[in-house]
C-alpha cells in the first residue's frame, strides 16, 4: 500500500495519473494549501521543501518519495510499467520528463503566478511567461507530429506534460493550430485511468475555476 | 567516445562536471549562444527545444541525450558511478536532482532574468525570485545539517545543485548564515574533477563578469 499525500494542481496529478495508471492501491491524504498544511512539522519531515505531492511506500520499509518526477521515476521501475525496459529507451523517456519538469511546469507555473495570482499586473513578465508556454508547446507538437506519444509507447513523459498542458487556459496559453498536441492531449484524456487520476483528492469544476478566477488580465 | 555540444552555464557544467567526474573521455563542441547556434537546423535535430547541453554516446549507436538533468542520469547508470545501485538508493538522488532541476535552477534563472538581463527593473519580480532561490538554499542548508552531502556518498545530485549554487552571486542571492550550505559548496569546489567540469567549454573570470555585468540592480 501507498500513502500519497497530494492536492489538485499538476504535480499532484502527476502522482495520482502514475497510481491509476499501473493500478496500484494507493490511500489518498488531501493537503489544504490554503490552510499551509504543507508547511506543517510533520509535512516538512517527509520533504522539507513543503509541497506536495508525496508518497510514502509501505511496502518498501517506509520509503518517502518528494518531488513529483521522482515520484514517477520511482512507481515505473517499481513496478516496470510505462518506462521501456533498455537504457536508451529510459533515456529517451526521461528526458521529456525533465523537459516537463525544467520547463514546462515552471514556466506554466511562473505563467499562472503573474496571469493569475498576483493582484499587480506586469505586462512585460505576463507576456514572458505565456511566449514561453507557447514555444514549449510548439516543441511538443513538432515533435509529436510524427508520433503517437512522446517515445514510443504511452509512457510518465506523457502522463507528465499531459498534467500540466491540460491546463493551459489557467496559464492563459493557447493551444490553437498546435494540432498534433492537440490530437496527443485528447488521446490521454480518453484513458480512464488518466481521467481518474486528475479527480484526486477532488473532482475540481475547471470552467467554474476559470470563470470564477480572480485578477485575471483580459487579453 | 562522447560528443558534449555545450557552454559555460549552470545547465553546461552539469554535463562536464559530471563527464569529468566519471572520467569518460569526450569531445568539446563549444555552441555560441549569442550567435543563436543552439537554434540552427542542426542543432534542432539533436534537441528540438534548442537548449544546451547535447550528449551523443558514440558507443550506443549514437544516443542522443538532451535536459542536463536527463544527460546526469543517462551518464550515472551507463558508469554506475555517483548513484547508487538500491532502488531506494536511486529514488533519494533522483529527488534531489529532481529538486534541482525543477526549483533551483528555474527559479535562478529567473532571478537572473529579472536581475541581470532586462533593462526595466520590476522590483516585485526581482524581490520573488531572489527569495524564493533564498528559501530553496535554506531547505538545503537544513538538509545538509546532519550530512556530508544530500544523499549518503557525494552522487549527481550534488552536482547538479553545486553547478547553480556556486552562482548565486550571479543571481544576486545570498548563501550568507547558511553555515552547512557553504561548508557542502566547498567541499565540492575542492574536487579537481568538479573543478575542471566548470572549466568546460572555457574559464570564465566570474568576478570580472560580475563587476562588468550591465544593468546591474543595486540593492
Amino acid at each position: 500500500m501507498i500513502d500519497l499525500y497530494t492536492a489538485a494542481t499538476p504535480n499532484g496529478w502527476k502522482a495520482s495519473v502514475a497510481l491509476e495508471e499501473m493500478g496500484l492501491d494507493y490511500n489518498v491524504h488531501s493537503v489544504n494549501l490554503m490552510k499551509g498544511e504543507q508547511k506543517t512539522p510533520e509535512f516538512l519531515a517527509m520533504n522539507p521543501n513543503g509541497r506536495i505531492p508525496v508518497i510514502v511506500d509501505r511496502e518498501a520499509g517506509g520509503h518517502t518519495v518528494f518531488e513529483s518526477g521522482a515520484i514517477m521515476l520511482y512507481l515505473a521501475e517499481k513496478t516496470g510499467l510505462f518506462i521501456p525496459n533498455t537504457a536508451v529507451g529510459r533515456s529517451q523517456v526521461t528526458q521529456w520528463l525533465m523537459f516537463q519538469m525544467g520547463g514546462i511546469g515552471p514556466m506554466m507555473g511562473q505563467a499562472n503566478v503573474f496571469y493569475r495570482y498576483l493582484e499587480e499586473k506586469i505586462p512585460i513578465a505576463i507576456d514572458r511567461y505565456q511566449n514561453e508556454v507557447r514555444r514549449l508547446f510548439t516543441v511538443l507538437d513538432g515533435h509529436l507530429a510524427h508520433r503517437e506519444y512522446l517515445v514510443d509507447d504511452y509512457s510518465i513523459a506523457d502522463m507528465a506534460n499531459w498534467c500540466w498542458v491540460r491546463t493551459y487556459e489557467w496559464s492563459g496559453a493557447s493551444i490553437d493550430g498546435l494540432d498534433n498536441l492537440i490530437r496527443w492531449k485528447n488521446s490521454i484524456e480518453a484513458r480512464p485511468a488518466a481521467r481518474r487520476g486528475v479527480e484526486v483528492p477532488n473532482k475540481i469544476d475547471k470552467e467554474a475555476l476559470i470563470k470564477g478566477a480572480k485578477n485575471v488580465v483580459t487579453r
